[in-house]
C-alpha cells in the first residue's frame, strides 16, 4: 500500500510549526521512514530528525528535507489553508503557514523514499534521510551538526537537497557553482530616550532615528556596490513604541543581507555599521546603537562534478527542456553546513511550482514579479500536482545518480 | 482618622492599571469617598466613579481626577517602583507604570475631600468628585459622560482638574486661556506587499514605505507651519514585520498631533494626510493607506474670569511666588469635555512635582529636558512630598473658592 | 517743487543693485539729500551714505533706510518690473529684483526728510539720515560702522528704522522687546569623491549626503526645538555637479538659521553642526564637511520706552486701529548693530504694502501665505499708493517724537 | 618622420575642450590626417571629422574616437594637467578636463592611422576615421549621422572602436554581447513656490522637495529593481537657489539612469517618473515637475563573430593572458548609432591605462574604487606609456583584422 502524499501534504499544510517547534512533522515524518524500514533517530537539534536504510556496499548519500515554517497569516484562500497560531521566541502570539513550501519539501522527500526503498535491489549505499528543523532561522542544519549528527550516521560522500520555488510545476532549475547567496541577519536596537509625544524636544526620538537609518540603508545598495554585484539589505522588521503619545526610547530593526561572496560579505557588513552608527550620531544619540548578528549563512556552492551528474541524470527523467539554470538565487540556506562539514559535495536544486499557463501568461505580460507569489508571501502555494510527482522524482532520480 | 495619603500613593504607584481597565484604583478611591460619606456611583464608562457630597445649597463645582496609567516599563529604581505587567487591546502584554502621574491625582484628590469634608461647616453647594479613567486614551471623559454623567449627578457651575508636572514642587502653574494643545491620534497602515526578503524588487517594501512618511512628516512642522506657532507631529509608533527575511505585507504607525487651535488642527490633518498618500504613490503602493483617528481631543481652554478667581485663591494658599504662567502646554487633555458638554467654565491647573533643588540645578545648566524626567518618561517619579501635600491644599483651596 | 517720489520709487524699482554694489541707488539718494540741503558723506562702507541736518540743540536722531536687491527674477507683471541683471560674487549673472521693498524704503526716507525740512521750523535736534548697503547679507551696518560712522557723524540718542511687509496697506506694525530673530548664515560644504556616473560605488557622492543632510535637518525644528520656541532652519540653497553622468566631489549647502534668543542660537548651531558632520559619516566621507559662518545677526530688539513713545505718535497720526502688534517676525535685520554700536535705544517698525481688500479676502479664505506674495518673492510688489505716502509719514512721525 | 604622439597628447590634454566646442582638437587632428594623405571632411555635426583613405578593392571599415573633455577641474597634479576654463551651455564658466581620456583616443588613432598608411602595402580596402564630437552629451554620433555621414563617406562593413579605462596599461578588455549599458540623461525640474527664508510656511520648497526625491530615488536600485540585474539611478547634478536667506521656486536634478537591456530601461524609467511625481505632490506642490529627456543611449553590443574576430587579432597581438573580458560596463557610448545607422556589426573594446604596479597593490589591498582613478574623475590620468602604445598596436590589429 503506498503513502496517500497529497493527504500527507495537505496534512502538514494545515498544521504548520514555527522554527524548533516542529514535533508533529517531525513525528510524522519519522512515523512514515520508520515504516519504509528505516533507522530513525529523532530529536537531533530539537526536533531533527535523521534515518537511515543500509543497502549493501555503496555510497552514502545524504538527502535532506528541512520542516519548519513562518509567522505568515495565510491569505490563500485554499481549502487546506492554515489558520494556525505558534508563539515566538519573543513570546508573541503569531499565525503560523507553511509560506516557504517546506511542507512539500517533507512529502516529496517520503515520497522519494519510500520509491528508493521499493526498488532497493536496483542499487546499492546507503541513504542517510535528515529531517531538518529551523532552516528559517538558518540554524537548524547548525543545531543536527552539533548534536553529533556526523558521528551519529554514516558520514556522506554527497549532501543532496531540493527546493520548491515559483518556477513553473515541471521545470528543475540547478547551477553550478554559486546556487545561493550567503546571509547575515542582524538586530539592530537603536538606543534614544523616551518622553511624552508632546515634547519632542525633551527626548531623542528613536523612530526618527530609524527612519532615517533605514532611508541612509538604501544607499549601501543603490551607490556603494558595484552595479554588477549582487547585494540585498532588506529591513525585514522595525517596531517601536508602544502608543501614539509617548516617544519610546528605542527602536528595533531586523536586518537581512545577501551576497554572494565572502568579499562583499565583509565590506557590505562594514557599510551597515557605518551608517547605523553615524544617523545614531546625526540623532545625538548618548548610547551607541546595538548591533548583534542572530545568523550567519554561507553562500550555498554546488560542487561542479556532481551538478554536472545531477544534472544528467534529471536530463534523462525530464527532458532536456525542463532543465534550466535558474541563475544565482538571493535566497540563502543553511544546508551547506551538512556539506562543508562533511568536506564532501553539495548538490542543491529548485524545483518549480507554479501553475504553468499562469506563469506564462505572467512572463509573456512581464507580471511574474506580481503575479506570482513568491516564497515567504502569503499568498504562496505550489499546486499540489505535479509538483509533488516532479520531487519525488527529482529527489529519486539524483539520489540514485549518487548510488551505485 | 485620616486617611495615609502616602500609603496610599505608593500603593497605587505599585499597582497601575492601563485605561479602562482601572479596577482595583476606580474600587480603592470609591472605598474612601464612601467612607469620608460620599454618595458613590461605580462602573461610569466601564471603570469610572462619581461621587457626590451635598452641603446645603450652593454651587455645584466639578472636581475631577484621572486614574489610568501607561504602557511603560518603570525605571525610576524606586523601592515602591511598579513592575506589574497588563495587556493591552492588541492582546500584548506589556509593562504597566504610572508614567504620568494619575496616582498622584487620585491621591491628592482623596485628601482634598477629606479636608472639604472635615471643613464643611465653613461652606455651602455641592462637590461632585469624578475619578475618571483612560485619560491616556482620551476616551474616559467621553466615556463618563456618554454613559449619562449628566444625569446622574448634578450639573455643574465650575469644572476643576489639576495635574502633576516636572515643575518644582510647590509651584503651581496655570495660565487663562489655551492652557493644553488641541490633539488628535491617528493610526496609518501603509500596505505594500509582502514577500522574501532577499527579492525586494518583487514586493512593495512598507518598511521603507514608513521610514520615507516618517522623515517626510517631519517637514509639516519644519517647512509647512509658521515657526511661531505651535505645532508637533510625533510618530509614537511603527510596527512592520516579524522576521529579518520576510518583507511585511503591511506597516503600522501611530501619530499623535498637537495644535492651539481648531484651524491648526485642520491644516495639519491635512498636511499629514497629503504625505501619508503621497509616500505610499512614491512607493508604488497597489492599495491606499488606511488613515484612522483613534481619538480627537480638544483645546483644554480655562475660562478668564473663572482661572483669575482660582489664581488668586492660590496665591492665597501658596504666595505669589509659588504661582505662575507656564505658558501653553503641548500635551493635551479630555478634561474639557466635562466642561464642554455642561457648558460652563473649566480651570485646570499644574502643580510641581519635581525636586527643587535638583530643578534649580538642571536650569542653572540648560539641561532641564536631559535631567528632569517629564511626564511618560520610565524615569518620571515626582517627590511624594510635598506634592501630595500641595495637590491636596490646591484643589481644596479652588474649590473652596467656587463654593459658598 | 516737491520730489515726485512715485518717479523715483519706479524709477528705483527699475534699476535693482545687487548687495554692495548699490552705487547708482546711492548716488540717487545722496543728490536728493544734497538738495534738500543736508550734509552727504558717499562711499561709506563702500556704498552707504549718511547725511546730517543740523537744525539746532536737542536730540540726535538717526534714521534709517536699506537699499540693496537681491539675486531674484521678478515676475510681478507689472509695467515697471525690473528686467535688470547682475553679477553675484561668486561671477555668475543673475537676474535682479526688489524683492524686499527696499526701494520703498530709499523712497519713504526721501519723502520723510523732505517733509523734515520743510517743517523744520517746528522742531530741533540733528537728523542723520543713513542709506544702507547690504543688508541683505547682514553686512552692511556692520561696514558703515567699520568705516568710522560713529566718529564722522554726529552720535545718535535713538536709532530709526522701518521696513515694508506685507501687512494690509495703512497698517505700522511694532512691539517692543523682540521684533526680529537672530539668524546666522552657514554655507556647508560636503565633501565626497567624484567619479563616472555609471560607478558610485567607486565615488562617495555627495549629492546623496547633502539630500541626506537636508532631510536630517529637518528635524532640528520638528523634534529637537520645544514646538513652543521659534526655530528657523531653510537651507536657501544646494550645489552639486555640473553634468548627469559624473558624480561630483562636493555639495554646497547655504542655510539660513533664526532664533529669537542667543540661548537658543547657540544649541540650535550644536544641533545643525552634529547633524552635518553625522551625514558625512554616514556617507563614509574621506573629510569633514567644511562649515563657514557668513553672517551673523542679532536679535532686532526695539527698546521699551523709546517703542511706546512712537507707537502713541504712530496713534495720533494714523488711528488706534491702524497700530498693531504684528508678534515677532522670523526674519532678521542688521539694523540693531547701529543701536548697539551707539548703545543707544532702537525702534525699528513694519508697515503694509498689500492691498487692503485683496489681504483682507485672502485673511477671510485662511490664504494668506499663498496669494499674498511676502517678502523676498519675485510676486513681492506693495502697492504705490497709500504705500508711499504711509511711509513717509510713520518715518516722519517717529523722528518728530523724537526730535524737540 | 613620424609624429610625436607624446607630444600631441600632452597638447591635447593641456587644451581640453567642452563638447561641441572641439575645434582646436578637430583641427589638430584633421591636420594629421590630411598630412598622412587621408582626404578630411571637417565641421560634421558642429566639429566632427571625418577622413577617408582608399586602398585598393576591400572592406569598409570605420575606426572612431571621440574628443571632447569634461567640466572637471583636474587635481592630478601632473605637470602637463589642465588649467582651462570653458563656457557651458547654460553660459557659466567652468573648469574643463580631459577626464574621460578622450585625448588618448585621439592620440591613439592618429598613430594607429600613421602605421596603417606606412604599411598600406600588405592590406587593401578602405578606412573611414571618425573623430566625433560630444560624446559625453551622447549626442555627437547622431549629429554626425545627421549631417549625412553615411552619404559623405564609403559605408561601413564594420565599425571599431576603444575607450581608454583604469585596467592596468598593457591590457585589453572586451567581450561579445553588451560591452556597456544603455542609458538616459534625464533633467527634472521641481517647481515649489519662492519665499523669504524666515517664512518657510509661505512658500513650498523645492530644496527639501529635491533632497527627499534624491533619497527616494534611491529605492528604485534598492528595492525595486532584482539584485540581480544592473541598472544605475546617478542624480549627477543638483541645483537650487541663490541665497541662504531666499527660499527658491524650483530645484533642478540631472540624473543619468544605466540598464543593459531596453526592458529594464522601460520599467526603470517608469519608476523614475512615479517617485519624483509622487515627492511633488508630498511637498504640495502646485505644479506637475518637469522631466525632460536629454539623451537616450542604446546599448553598446558587440557582434559576436566580429568581436571573435578582433579578439583572435589582439590575442596575437599581445598574448593571451592581456586579453580579458572585463564584464559588463555600466557607462554608456553613442558610437552604437554608427554600426546601427549602416546596419552593420560593431566592435568596442577597452584599453588599460594604469600603472599596472599600482593597480595590482589596490587589487591586493581591495581598494581598487579607491585608490586607481576611474574616467570622469579629476584624477583620471592614464600611463603615458604603454597606454599611447598599445591603443595604436590595438587599433591598428583590429583594423588589419577586418582588412583584406
Amino acid at each position: 500500500m503506498t503513502i496517500d502524499l497529497e493527504a500527507l501534504y495537505i496534512d502538514l499544510h494545515r498544521n504548520p510549526e514555527l522554527s524548533f517547534q516542529e514535533t508533529r512533522t517531525a513525528s510524522i515524518a519519522a512515523g512514515h521512514l520508520r515504516d519504509l524500514g528505516l533507522d530513525v533517530i529523532e530529536g537531533l537539534g530539537t526536533t531533527g530528525v535523521a534515518a537511515v536504510l543500509r543497502n549493501g556496499d555503496g555510497p552514502v548519500v545524504w538527502l535532506r528535507a528541512d520542516m519548519d515554517a513562518l509567522p505568515v497569516e495565510e491569505q490563500t484562500g485554499l481549502a487546506y489553508a492554515s489558520t494556525a497560531k505558534g508563539v515566538d521566541p519573543a513570546g508573541n502570539t503569531v499565525p503560523v503557514m507553511h509560506a516557504c513550501g517546506h511542507d512539500m519539501h517533507v512529502t516529496a522527500m517520503v515520497g522519494a523514499v519510500e520509491k528508493l526503498v521499493a526498488e532497493r535491489a536496483e542499487w546499492a549505499g546507503t541513504i542517510v534521510v535528515l529531517i531538518q528543523p529551523a532552516e528559517e532561522y538558518g540554524a537548524g542544519a547548525r543545531a543536527m551538526l552539533d548534536d553529533g549528527l556526523l558521528e551519529r550516521v554514516p558520514r556522506p560522500d554527497v549532501v543532496l537537497g531540493q527546493h520548491v520555488t515559483p518556477l513553473p510545476a515541471g521545470i528543475i532549475g540547478v547551477r553550478p557553482g554559486t546556487q545561493m547567496a550567503a546571509s547575515d541577519g542582524l538586530t539592530v536596537t537603536l538606543h534614544g530616550r523616551g518622553g511624552h509625544g508632546s515634547r519632542p524636544h525633551a527626548t531623542i526620538d528613536p523612530v526618527v532615528m530609524a527612519a532615517a537609518t533605514v532611508m541612509r540603508l538604501q544607499t549601501v545598495v543603490s551607490r556603494e556596490t558595484d552595479p554588477r554585484d549582487v547585494a540585498v539589505v532588506t529591513v525585514g522588521s522595525i517596531h517601536a513604541g508602544l502608543k501614539n503619545n509617548i516617544i519610546p526610547a528605542e527602536a528595533t530593526l531586523e536586518l537581512s543581507l545577501r551576497y554572494p561572496t565572502d568579499e562583499l560579505r565583509e565590506i557590505t557588513l562594514e557599510k551597515v555599521e557605518r551608517i547605523v552608527r553615524a544617523e545614531a550620531m546625526a540623532s545625538g544619540a548618548e548610547q551607541e546603537p546595538t548591533i548583534r548578528t542572530d545568523h550567519t549563512l554561507p553562500a550555498t556552492i554546488n560542487d561542479d562534478e556532481a551538478t554536472a551528474r545531477a544534472v544528467a541524470a534529471f536530463r534523462r527523467t525530464f527532458g532536456d527542456a525542463s532543465v534550466i539554470d535558474p541563475g544565482l538565487f538571493t535566497g540563502s540556506e543553511d544546508v551547506s553546513w551538512f556539506a562543508r562539514d562533511a568536506g564532501v559535495p553539495l548538490v542543491f536544486w529548485f524545483w518549480g511550482g507554479a501553475d504553468p499557463e499562469r506563469f506564462a501568461a505572467a512572463e509573456a505580460a512581464g507580471t511574474i514579479n506580481s503575479d506570482i507569489p513568491t516564497n515567504h508571501s502569503p499568498f504562496f502555494a505550489p499546486e499540489i500536482h505535479p509538483t509533488i510527482e516532479v520531487g519525488v522524482s527529482a529527489m529519486r532520480a539524483a539520489a540514485r545518480e549518487f548510488l551505485s
